[in-house]
């Protein structure tokens, strides 16, 4: 592809969108696309079961999602591939089945649902926001796809990210920026920025996204969400193509996001239950432990509580939401122990020398392909560190391993002085700050630390940021350039964010592979705050 | 270390290991020495039990083991750190646990074992046969080596392994050349071939090897003993240093070797029972799965052959011993299922070229850091090609995975006509040929395809070379140079190979993390065997 062609590639793109949405405007007709139905539930669990008791149809329930997601796309320009016309028709064939049968086709019969622009859908186009993979259409669905499909949910559109994947905001030449809802001059954070803008907009039951460094757990931060990143090899990625694919040293996660947190356990019980290490060769046999959920949710928790990673202090916002979190357990009767930042520091740096071992070349050769510009902050990423010999990046990953393995001793090392149980997962902050202006997002250590342990994190929406925030005293000597960074966009923004009021997440984080303990912990907490809410 | 000292490191090394044999020696006194008593049984189980009821103490069931372990060096120079002086120490603590409480330490309490110098012990050298990593003791135990303690097992010596660990003989300048206990111009097959000399005289009841194209199992196959390579993840390799240690595309596995498969399948039981992911990051958390161990047992199976892996032709008495495993299968009711060599040529040729990525500089370097000289096969492998990009190594490992998933597609496609079953597990030679003079092994095709696919696979003792297969017609028109010298080999030593007897394994796969249905599809075949054996 000449350079010069990328404009008429994103040209195409974009007409490609506009006509597959004008097409199933004209479907829908205008006083739904005016007046889209409120959203009967945000929860998967009930929307499953009034599809499957005859309430509703998949239909009225696919077109309803359709009108909200249009509606969302037009304010944040959050769609990329759009199969709305595809999955009205498999709506229908679902009703279909449903009376011929007299049952759901699978558990989530009906259940409308969008993927970040990175999963492979048959006959669409898999960009990760480059030029150079446009009008390429996959030529199958990834194994996650197929599985949604064969337990019954509609695929409806696919959403934007940015450019490469590797940043916490969502741009890319291609498709353009998205923006948040609740103001276009902030980020709904990314990579998987397009789904938490669409879901915060109800045109989506579950977004699925990809995580390497806090991918989809910073979008359903800044957007209220709640959203799993599993250890890697719990759900299947084949399909799925990747920014520096074959790098498996710190793997990417694929995981959902949602509005509940009970549609997340849900899922994950049916997608598991699919036995997805029949069908992808990096999958763990694994099965759906309902002992490990049942009994954490029955127990006296231990959870340690980690406020400041000792890089960048956390807005005050941000610091009165997990404590209140915290707060809440203990007068619940579960143990708060005081969780360490020892090794955040070196985790973090071993990571980001992973992210350029390669000099950028895998990145640097796709945006290439397609001869479009850079977007600045991946235009940083591919300049920041030259290439290494294998030897030197297996000493690396020697390194990391050691990392580790030091991080599980400390795990085993941290106990309740009271019990002498060891912690079942720790409570802390997702980012230092909630939503950002646009390109202000700078770290990211909160979130991507699990992701070099490859362990289970779970984000919840834990409250929102207030007026009061604004007068908490909050000065001191900035520790290096992110933390200064980071206390400037509180100060300078921390009126606007109130207003807003923006999001606030809580991270809740379990060791490799422990994703059922993590999501009963999740649902322990997220009760507590249910009931505080109410009580409010 | 200058060059010049490499020698004398050898020469320290020696006499270290000389002093500690003598030590014991003086010990055991020469009556011991002279005539060890017979082994009380190959079998842990039975042994564990003798000992925790009584009819046995530890103290003499190690000095026993060791005095047949003297007899082994003796003849095959199989050792090389020595422990039996802590380890008599070991046994009469444990005696004192068990007149004092009355009861074993833990389900090993008792059991001589010995480790491929590989596995640090605290206080001794992990050489894997480098000058350079001699005389620099190791600070604390692996996480095996501390779990097999705990459980009560005593470790008595480490044994010999080839320079750099990458190579299926058994001969390093460090400690020189370990020869087959049937005949010294003979290998006992390697990387973990001083363990397989050892078990076959006894001198152990279990060895624990490591395997990352066929180390654990082409010993086994050649001394004809039980080794088992479990998928990575199964069993703790943290405080195991390995060649090209970082590197994890192609990930070695840990696995024992012993005389008897319940010695294996109990200890897998133990080990895993003490919940190896709550001490090592690299574990995945699996307990021990029971009930599928106990229905694979129950079942009529659905097993795989596979003769021939398209590249290198089986001996006559490999294939005679494959078929007749097959024959007996089903002739007690089990299903054999024809197993295609598709894809194997294309995983060996890609897991060679992970071989070479660093341009041979791993192994260079440690080479280089004592000043020894190669061994043949050593040199050969690191002059084999150059150094790529860390670019081009993630294109190799997107391949890789790409080969994983056409493998895994065609063990779900290939069913039983009649059933409609998959495979339960694949049933083929180890090698293509039994153990073969010093220096004649070539093809290790059969056995690290597995590596690289990470599947889990079992060997176990399925006959002899017999007189009979010497007159088996295999002339056929060579398909390549490692066909052709394989065909020499036979006819070079078909006579003697007969004469000797020498031991045939075979192979069962099951995919990955199978280990329990892999142990329980040995056990139906090696309970097979035996009633065959023993109506002969």
């Amino acid at each position: 592809m000449a350079n010069s062609d990328w404009k008429s590639v994103v040209q195409e793109k974009r007409l490609q969108r506009e006509r597959a949405i004008d097409e199933v405007k004209a479907i829908l007709g205008p006083e739904l696309l005016a007046n889209p139905p409120v959203n009967d539930t945000d929860d998967i669990e009930t929307l499953a079961s009034k599809i499957a008791g005859g309430d509703l149809t998949s239909e009225e329930v696919t077109k309803a999602c359709i009108a909200r997601a249009i509606k969302a796309h037009e304010k944040t320009n959050c769609l990329t591939e759009v199969l709305f016309f595809q999955a009205i028709n498999d709506a229908k064939r679902l009703d279909e089945y449903m009376s011929k049968h007299g049952k759901p086709i699978g558990p989530l019969h009906g259940v409308p649902m969008t993927l970040k622009d990175q999963f492979n859908v048959k006959g669409y186009d898999t960009t990760l926001g480059y030029a150079g993979r446009a009008l390429k259409p996959a030529s199958a669905d990834s194994v996650l796809v197929a599985m949604l499909r064969k337990l019954g949910a509609v695929i409806i559109a696919k959403t934007n990210l940015p450019q490469s994947i590797m940043w916490c905001e969502t741009e890319n030449p291609v498709w353009g920026l998205t923006t948040n809802p609740m103001n276009p001059k902030y980020t709904p954070g990314g990579s998987t920025g397009g789904e938490s803008a669409l879901l915060y907009m109800e045109g989506s039951l579950m977004g699925w996204g990809t995580d390497i460094g806090g991918s989809i757990r910073i979008p359903a931060h800044m957007m209220g969400l709640y959203g799993l990143k599993p250890s890697s090899s719990r759900l299947p990625y084949y399909g799925v193509p990747v920014s520096t694919e074959g790098q498996e040293h710190v793997p990417s996660s694929i995981g959902p996001l949602a509005r509940t947190l009970s549609s997340i356990t849900k899922v994950m019980h049916d997608v598991i239950t699919s036995e997805p290490w029949t069908q992808d060769s990096r999958c763990a046999p694994i099965p759906w432990r309902s002992s490990i959920y049942d009994s954490t949710l029955a127990k006296p928790l231990t959870i340690g509580l980690l406020l400041d990673d000792g890089v960048v202090r956390p807005h005050p916002a941000i610091l009165r939401v997990v404590r209140q979190a915290a707060s809440l357990l203990k007068a619940a009767g579960h143990e708060i122990v005081e969780w360490s930042s020892s090794l955040h520091p070196e985790c973090v740096e071993v990571m980001d020398m992973f992210y350029t071992v390669d000099g950028g070349e895998d990145i640097r050769r796709d945006v290439a392909a397609g001869g479009e510009p850079f977007i600045p902050h991946v235009e940083r990423l591919v300049n920041k560190g030259t290439a290494v010999s294998v030897y030197d990046y297996w000493q690396l990953n020697r390194r990391k391993v050691a990392l580790q393995q030091a991080y599980l001793e400390k795990w085993n090392g941290t106990v309740s002085a009271a019990t002498g149980r060891q912690v079942d997962a720790v409570l802390m902050p997702v980012m230092p700050h909630p939503a950002v202006p646009h390109e202000a997002c700078r770290w990211v250590g909160y979130t991507k630390v699990w992701n070099f342990l490859d362990y289970t994190a779970l984000v919840l929406p834990g409250g929102k940021v207030e007026a009061g925030d604004c007068a908490v005293a909050w000065e001191y000597e900035a520790r290096n350039v992110m933390d200064e960074w980071n206390a400037k966009v509180w100060r300078e923004n921390k009126v606007d964010m109130a207003d807003m009021g923006l999001p606030v997440g809580i991270q809740i984080v379990g060791r490799k592979l422990e994703e059922e303990k993590v999501l009963a912990v999740g649902k322990v907490v997220d009760d507590l705050l249910a009931v505080q809410r109410e009580s409010k």
